[in-house]
This record gives C-alpha cells, sequence and structure tokens, in this order.
C-alpha cells in the first residue's frame, strides 16, 4: 500500500484520503500545487515523512504549470510555490527539509527550464523511493530493541500511512512482528483527531498484530500497573540535543513511562532532525482550528455545551531526559543525542 | 440545582440523568433500590460524593420495600441490598462508606422495623444536607490556593452534578470566583465519558466562569509552556498515605504538574478518606465495558476499525509524591499526608 503515488501519464499526484479511514478507503487527485498544500493543510495526507514527499511532487507540479520561459522565471514561480507549501503546517521540518531539496536540485545547476522540470520529477521520485527504504532500514535497526511477548504502547500513527510506505515505529512493531516475536500493542487513540484510533488500529488489523485501543489518558494506569515494556512513538522534528517534537501527547506519555522506568523510542529518518535548533522550546508548535476538539460526538449526539470553546495544539516537545533511544535508518542513538548523533552521522556507532 | 431528590409522597428518588446532559436535562424516577444500583453502574448518577448519598436512598427504599415484619429479617434484606448496592461501583469509597452508615443507624439499635424505616429515612436525609454543608466548607478552604488571574487545569467533574449540590473541586473554583477572582479553566476533556466537556463545561457556562475545553492529552503542552498556575481534581478514594484514586487520566496530568512545579489539589470530603488502606496500589480499580471507549464518532461517522478492542480502566492512582495539598471540610492538608491528615482529625491544624 502506497499512500501517494504519481500518475505520469496524466500528471497527477494521487493520494489516499486519510480523513475518511478507516470507514472509506477513497483517494484524492491532486493536479496543481496548491491543492497539494491544502492536502497537507487539511490532513488529508499526514505524517512527517510522508508530508516531506507529497510536498516535493507539489513542487514538481508547480514546476509543470509555470508559464515561464526562462530559468530566472521558473525559479521565482518555485520558490512561490515552496513558501506556500512550506506555510501548510509548521512543525514537522521534514517539510522544509523536502522543498529545500527541491530547489537545491535545480537552484544554480545552469539547466533549461525543461531540464529542470525533469529534474523536480527525478528528485522526487527518487525521494520516495529513498523514504521506503529508509523506513526499512529503521524498521531493521529498531526490532531487536522489542522482545518475545512485549506490551508496546504507541501513540498517533506512525505506519505505512505516515510515510510513503512501511512506516517509522508501526515498521519497527511490525518487522518484530514479522520475525516471529508475540507483541502486543495498546493503541493511544490520539485525541483529537484519533489517528491511533481510525488508522494505527486499521493497519495493526489488516497485519493481524493484536491490539487493544486506549484513551491517551490510560497510559499511565497500564504503565504503573507494570502491563507495559516499552513505548514507541515517531517525531516530527528533533533538535541537535535530543528533543522531540511529536503528535500532543507523547510528551505526557514519556513522562508516565519515565516514572514507571519503562523504556521509550523515538523513531524516525534522520530528515527529521533539525540541527539547526538546540532546544525543543524553539520548535514552532502548531494550533489548530478547535472545531477539531469540538467536534466529538457520542452515539451521534453532540457531546460538548453550545457555544463552548477549546485550545488545539498539535505537538508537543518531549525533552530527551525522558527519551532512552532514537531509532534512525543510521541505527540506534543512545543518550546523550548530542553526542551520540554526530557520531553516528560521521559513520560511527551511535 | 440538586442531583437528587426524595419525593416523600410518591417515595421515589428523581435523580438528574447525566448521561444526556448537555444535549438534554432530564430526570430518572428511581422506586426501589434494584433500579438505584443499575443508575450507579450505567452512571445516570457519578461522582463519588453524590453516588454515596443516591446509595443511601437506595437502602431506604429497599427498607420501604422489605416484607419482613420483624427486625432480624429486616436486617438481613438491608444487607442483601448493601451488598447488591456496594457492588454496583468498586472504586469510590464513600459508596460502602455511606452504605457503613446507613446499617449502623439502624443495626442493634433494638428498634422496631417501622422505627427502622423512620430512621434510614432519616440518615439519607441528614447525609444529603450534610453533602451540601461539607462541600461548602470544602470550597471555602480552599479558595485561598487559587490567585485572582490564574489559569487552572481541571479533570472530569467535580461540580453539583458530582455531588448533591455545589461540587467540590469545580465548587472551590467557583468559590473563588464568586469571591471576584478572574479565572481561565482548561477543561480536560476526560476520556472515554467526557465528563469534563460535557458536565463540567456545562457548569461552567452556566456559572460563567470563562474556560477552554482540551483533550486530555494537551494538559502536558499547557504546563509545559508556562500557561497553567494550578491543577484541581477530586477523588474517589485517598488512602492513609496519601495516594488519590480518581478518574483516569488524573495520574498523567499530576505527572505533568510536577514534573513542571505546577501545584496539585486533590479536593474531596473527608468520607473519601480509606484509612484502612496504606498504599494506592490496593485500591480497587474499576475495568468498565470496552464500548464506552469505542463508541467514539465523528461527524456521526463510527471511528474505529470493526472488530476492534478496547481496554477501559475507569480510575488510575495518584501517589502522594505528586500531590501539593489536599483540600477538605476541616482544612487544607500539606504533605506528608499521613501525618497532617491525622492531626486535622484530631483538630489540630493539617
Amino acid at each position: 500500500m502506497r499512500t501517494i503515488e504519481w500518475d505520469e501519464s496524466n500528471q497527477i499526484l494521487k493520494i489516499i484520503d486519510q480523513r475518511q479511514l478507516p470507514a472509506k478507503f477513497e483517494y484524492i487527485y491532486l493536479d496543481n500545487y496548491k491543492a497539494i498544500a491544502e492536502s497537507i493543510r487539511n490532513m488529508a495526507v499526514r505524517g512527517a515523512p510522508v508530508i516531506g514527499v507529497t510536498a516535493a511532487y507539489g513542487m514538481v507540479l508547480a514546476g509543470l504549470h509555470s508559464p515561464a520561459q526562462d530559468p530566472q522565471a521558473f525559479m521565482a514561480d518555485l520558490q512561490m510555490a515552496a513558501k506556500e507549501l512550506n506555510d501548510a503546517r509548521p512543525t514537522a521540518v521534514n517539510l522544509p527539509w523536502a522543498l529545500k531539496r527541491m530547489v537545491c536540485v535545480v537552484e544554480g545547476k545552469g539547466l533549461s527550464v525543461s531540464e529542470m522540470k525533469a529534474a523536480l520529477l527525478a528528485e522526487a521520485h527518487a525521494m520516495a523511493e529513498e523514504d521506503i527504504r529508509v523506513n526499512k532500514a529503521i524498521s531493521k535497526n529498531g526490532a531487536p530493541l522489542i522482545a518475545d511477548g512485549d506490551t508496546i504502547i504507541h501513540h498517533c500513527n506512525t505506519g505505512a500511512l505516515a510515510t510513503v510506505d512501511w512506516g517509522t515505529a508501526l515498521g519497527v512493531i511490525r518487522y518484530a512482528f514479522e520475525e516471529g516475536k508475540h507483541i502486543h500493542v495498546l493503541v493511544d487513540e490520539t485525541r483529537p483527531r484519533l489517528q491511533g484510533a481510525r488508522l494505527t488500529a486499521w493497519e495493526l488489523k489488516q497485519m493481524g498484530i493484536p491490539f487493544d485501543i486506549i484513551s491517551d489518558n490510560m497510559a499511565g494506569y497500564f504503565l504503573s500497573t507494570g502491563q507495559v515494556q516499552k513505548v514507541f512513538f515517531g517525531a516530527d522534528r528533533v533538535t541537535a540535543g535530543g528533543d522531540v517534537a511529536n503528535k500532543i501527547g507523547s510528551y505526557m506519555l514519556a513522562l508516565a513511562a519515565h516514572d514507571n522506568a519503562v523504556p521509550v523510542y523515538s523513531v524516525f529518518p534522520t530528515s527529521t532532525v533539525d540541527l539547526s535548533l538546540q532546544d525543543g522550546k524553539q520548535i514552532p508548535i502548531e494550533e489548530r482550528d478547535q472545531e477539531e476538539v469540538l467536534a466529538l460526538s457520542l452515539k451521534g449526539q453532540c457531546v460538548v455545551p453550545e457555544g463552548a470553546t477549546a485550545r488545539n495544539p498539535a505537538f508537543d516537545v518531549t525533552p530527551a531526559r525522558l527519551i532512552t533511544g532514537y531509532v534512525t535508518e543510521l541505527g540506534v542513538v543512545s543518550q546523550p543525542f548530542s553526542v551520540h548523533y554526530p557520531q553516528l552521522l560521521n559513520g560511527r556507532e551511535g
């Protein structure tokens, strides 16, 4: 299952509409970069790795539709598209990372406009393929952290749906399961958008991995009663100091695990690391529309009193002190991240 | 607004059906103790203090409907009813506390059957009136802990609806608000039954106290970004060591507050203290039907994949080390609870 696919004959990006899952499995067809920016903003496509690659195809479409004849005007159009795509969501660094990479592949290379268009498409394709390869390497690196019989709490969705294919944290769990390990997953439902109850539960069901859904606020109970051996989640941005911005609720989950000496692993490709930031407090945290919190209903009946308002930060920051290890495609990084990650990048053991 | 009211001419207990709020304000009329046990079990009535008093009226009804002619047979009927009422929900100690008190008022007193019936009714009335008096004393004691301008996170519902009237933790907030303090409440929605989003939001709206609803997993974000000055919640059972069983999610909330040096107050009548237990691990934790977690829908659409299962512990235990102070009708108890609470009971400063 690929979350996004390029249709070359129609020059259209086809994506799974994740807002409809698991009730409906539907594709959306995007033929211009503004529609791609909107699909990222409205979370038809979500998950840090896949929004990076989706934005890359947004740059392809911006190029294809640019009326510019000369390279300079073409670059100006690309820059404009990059800005709009970048502004779609602020927290995951994979978005600016992918856009920068797309600009770099054509900027100052002395290419003609048609060569630039071809280069953009080739680079987007390369990033998509790379994402799958990287996820498999991540999963292989992380799988030894899981023991036969483990019960694991997993937050949000980090499966195939959060990437081009295969997944990060959920990919690790899948890899260990396919090795024959017995695993039980407690799936944080992940309010307010319920990526856990909707998407992770759906993916686990398809893979045949046993699980139970829990409300996010129940994790502490299961951790403090000795029923959980590991906590796994992804990352939207990791600082040089090892602080991890991830889906709202990750911080409280990590605190509860730490309070009970249960290891916490954050799983991500190295494209999620932002070495320009030292401290998690510097990461911009997206606050989304309050309707996402207020839209809740039980048995078809609206829950909140009329006129009630809500707050809706979409991410929080888990400080490095609460994270046991970081799983990347290059290897597992132990603390201190600020020391071991640069060593890993330089080809030494993390 | 009283949550429960005795209709003497019809010998019926009238309760607000809290499952319908805020969409509908409806009463349920209960004319036998089994219906009362069921209303506690299905949470038409909920909140530790009020389920105690409701069960007391259950004993009144058990007595009124007992066909027994002699005191011994009457006591046997009462004991049977007490057992069934007690088994309705296991965690809140107010339930066995109230039932014990109802038995004590008639047992071994040499009363006739009709005298016992009268004594039961008088005791239930006394407990209901006492609950309101006690809550007002709690609120007065707790109000000085709130400063003008505070933003407070509140978990679950501890307002008038959780008691006969007025409330415990929410009563403290109300008292401080009525003193003229500016307060903003971040209302934990309190999955899975959403007592915060449904009941606390509704009560705050009626009182005119400003608030925003948040998902439970967002508390850590607001605490770690310096936007919260106090955390308040109730209690379902407090051990001699000061551990607090309360609505699921309280433990993770207290951890997040503690990690950011924000004070945490648990608010309850002394009837919630169970001196027979030292350690919170000894408190029985109710696990409710998984449907309460799975019933979630967004925009009328079922969220979880077909066949998914869930876990549903209804309470967790917050260890004493995470609690700054305990607010009771006798005064505020600081740590160590095991030392200061007995002193307070003996009439000395807590």
